[in-house]
């Protein structure tokens, strides 16, 4: 009980900072299902680095803040998109926290009649603003198989 | 001349944190292409959280502070690995660092005549410790054509 009452500010400090990481996180994925995208773009600093699931290398931080970007790509699905994390590991340093974890998509492609679910590795980088924290590097990426087939490694389950 | 006077510690500081975080990073690589296993599992936290470019989704902690799997993979490549990093970021905060960008590698595949060259991406996150920085999440990847194929995108440039 001692040890509890002399308390660990830094400690303490620090989980309710973690926990808001992983409430920016969680919105961040919120956003997604809820196909907000407003919100969505509302989660990056204006000079986010993103490295996405599809082409280029890296994606220019002019489209990953224009809310028209996430709106054309929620528009490429049938409604009922399902997003989300585990395994979420939330480190805090100062002004800079780290968020890595696994994250699961589960959608229906415009006009098809099936649907697809697939997992992928996510890192997320932040910095705390005045306005709370922003999102200033998102890395999302599959593996893929180096059998010679350069096949995306879509069909990982944790 | 006066404001340069008065200094910026905090500024300055973490100039030389960052130089710090960018010696750790260009290590990585020259270890990588020197086939220094063992220099190169001692760049990795205990527990240490690795999404390569290969399967599975997660790399056991196990496997990449063993300088047995760096050296088996040094192995499937002829002599003369290059290895580097370009575009790197990095941000420190307290205790914690990011660093990303892009990353090339260029090898000969054992037994074949024909090398290959590729650009993909790299998040690496540091904690400091007694020891130096160590890295305790690092995230490769390449993207992936969204058209259907499911292709590896192993042939983008910067």
């Amino acid at each position: 009980m001692t040890s509890v009452q002399h308390g660990q500010p830094a400690q303490s400090t620090t989980t309710r900072e973690e926990q808001q990481v992983r409430e920016v996180v969680e919105g961040r994925s919120h956003a997604i299902e809820q196909r907000d995208a407003d919100r969505l773009a509302g989660c990056y600093a204006p000079d986010v680095v993103v490295f996405d699931l599809a082409p280029p290398l890296r994606q220019p931080a002019a489209q990953v803040l224009d809310p028209a970007s996430h709106r054309a790509w929620f528009a490429t699905f049938e409604p009922g998109i399902e997003y989300g994390t585990r395994d979420l590991t939330v480190t805090v340093g100062g002004d800079v926290a780290v968020a890595h974890g696994l994250a699961r998509l589960a959608a229906t492609p415009r006009g098809s009649a099936e649907g697809f679910a697939m997992w992928f590795r996510l890192t997320l980088c932040l910095r705390r603003t005045d306005g709370g924290w922003l999102i200033t590097h998102e890395h999302v990426s599959t593996p893929f198989y180096m059998d010679g087939s350069f096949r995306t490694a879509v069909d990982l389950q944790p």
